[in-house]
């Protein structure tokens, strides 16, 4: 009775109901989903796809990473440890992902401090519209910097200061674009999407924000809505954390846990979990 | 009474008592196993051979792999995140662990529709006889193929449709191959064996088909019947994940129990819970 | 009363109360450490780094590596699976945190066996002081083996054993150096440390020494005193290991405990629970 007063338009940009869809599908088609990522977080990203119900594939030539991102449902490039080697790979992997229709997300770690891969980065976003961009806050904003030297980028940004930069690269490269921290912000340019949920331990195991980039690809291969896509990782990962947390005494059994939860976590109470705005 | 009235070669190819002799055996001489193996996996392969008993080296470089091939106990090449650079860091263990009379095993990951790891996997083959091919169905039905186009391969394949290919490549090879899937079938080309212990999560945890890449080579170090390695392995692997099976509540427990269960399984255990035929 | 009554030189050549004060300023400041380590070790590495209170950061690039090592708070290089390429990026991050006043710490992981990363090291050795150099006995025996053919090194040698080759190191190159094993022992060539804590689990688990590496390159960010810092790392690590030990069923669980042991370890009580002598 209540909720029927207030006016659609100021319910969230994506639904919880929509959201729980995304997950349902994710679980019921198992998309195939190649990472280019970084060494650091492989291992953590493939059981966290696993435990969604996606297909982790893993290759990193340039020999191979073009034939696997034509078939694969979405393509994660993630720039942690990219070298010359792997910088290669995936110039390959996106222009054939483009040239596929598949969709493809952008985690672009630790551009700005770093000149070499935030070119890269660059490059790559110029190539082929990706579907998603998802960084934390001085990610986005150094990425927004462009050629002028940019803002100063901080790592006490939040994702909230981040906004402008997001919405301004979203209408660039024509993509979503996800900003983590303890509140995510996310939008395509015209719609923004919150969500506060997660748990303060997440940022303390390594390949968390890493694998939250392949569950984006993951979920950019059940939707063709990329600020849905992204929403629903963001909210599956961050819920999965709250559960994580009830049965964790530090970092350690915490990761374990976060595993066990996103293979428990069913659509329904996933929506029902969800603090979304 | 009962087991002596069936006659002996009824039996399974090898013996449950075999099985338990190479694991007390792993466990008494520690071997050294020199992994090729991929990034993925690397941390979980480490972890499950230091818990069955052996010691794990790996280095991936050309300037070292072969060295380090010729004084292993043996040696595991493992494709799946394979480049141009660690291709000839294997290339050169392959020739030297040949040269040394070291047992290598070829773990042909993603083989069949990535052509160019295809071309390496049978390169690395035809280069030197190998103790043990270790794959999923698809992927031996793959490699067996040859330059004809092959059959089709689909994931669905079960080890028992894989059969065939294994004798083949068996013959062509003069190695034992091994099949993974819920039933475990191995064979040298003479003598076949199925093992049906395991867990439906093994898959769900990255690595595991990997790690039993490792264990197959820690076993062909402290056995010359190349048979009984694969199927000493297989049943450490899978008779482990059932005691681990009972300490979880997912893929993320699961692991992490599946170490300590390596750890603590007792040979007479093992041979006890072994369904082998 | 019966302890004022031992002389101060004969008490250990680092205070407890000076470890617990590093562990707690490492708890405070948060350093960046830059690891230039190997695959396996990487992600626990990373999450050991974070469960200390560090902040980790893994690039191996040459393109990268140097930007990276002028900015941190030390530099880790970890020959644990080099290749020519990584080799550069080490290189390049060794002349650049040298130039910049950064400590590096050498981690020589496998030298001895294999010539090429025997005379990597060296090179880099003496390219630029380091603050310590951490290895088993084997590896520091083979470090100080020279270019006269060297001793034999022996995986049996206990780090007392090592002393000499330790002591001779440290002078050579002017920085300290950290012989692991069940007793550790320490050195800057003048004064000698002995840590008599951990745990049987420790080396059952793969990247514990090179996670070991890591703290102490941490420690380098927080005293110049490179002694204390290689002292109050071995410290951290196995005090927590034996806190660990007592929540472990195997190495599994004793590798997700340690994290969470290195979370909750408070600087008093590490201070208490220290063997030092």
């Amino acid at each position: 009775m209540e909720s029927a007063s207030i006016p659609a338009q100021n319910g969230p940009a994506v639904s919880r109901a929509a959201v729980a869809d995304v997950i349902a599908a994710l679980r019921t088609s198992a998309p195939l989903v190649h990472c280019l990522t970084n060494v650091v977080a492989s291992q953590f990203t493939a059981n966290v796809l696993l435990a969604a119900g996606a297909a982790p594939a893993m290759v990193h030539s340039a020999e191979e990473a073009g034939a696997l991102a034509r078939v694969a449902g979405g393509v994660l490039v993630n720039l942690g440890t990219v070298t010359s080697v792997t910088a290669e790979a995936m110039r390959v992997a996106v222009k054939e992902a483009a040239g596929a229709g598949r969709p493809w997300v952008l985690d672009p770690v630790a551009v700005g401090p770093l000149p070499w891969r935030t070119e890269l980065a660059r490059e790559l976003l110029e190539s082929a519209t990706p579907a998603v961009v998802r960084g934390n806050p001085s990610e986005i904003l150094a990425l927004d910097g462009g050629g002028t030297g940019g803002r100063g980028v901080d790592s006490t940004d939040t994702p909230e200061a981040a906004l402008a930069a997001a919405t301004a690269l979203s209408r660039r490269y024509g993509c979503a674009v996800a900003v983590s921290g303890p509140e995510d912000v996310l939008t395509d340019g015209t719609r923004v999407v919150r969500v506060s949920n997660g748990h303060p331990l997440l940022p303390l195991v390594t390949g968390t924000g890493c694998s939250l980039g392949a569950l984006v690809a993951a979920c950019t291969a059940v939707t063709g809505d990329a600020l849905l896509a992204a929403t629903a990782a963001t909210a599956l990962l961050t819920v999965a954390a709250e559960s994580a947390a009830t049965r964790s005494t530090g970092p350690g059994t915490f990761a374990v846990a976060l595993i066990d939860a996103l293979y428990e976590l069913s659509p329904d109470r996933l929506a029902g979990a969800l603090n979304l705005r």
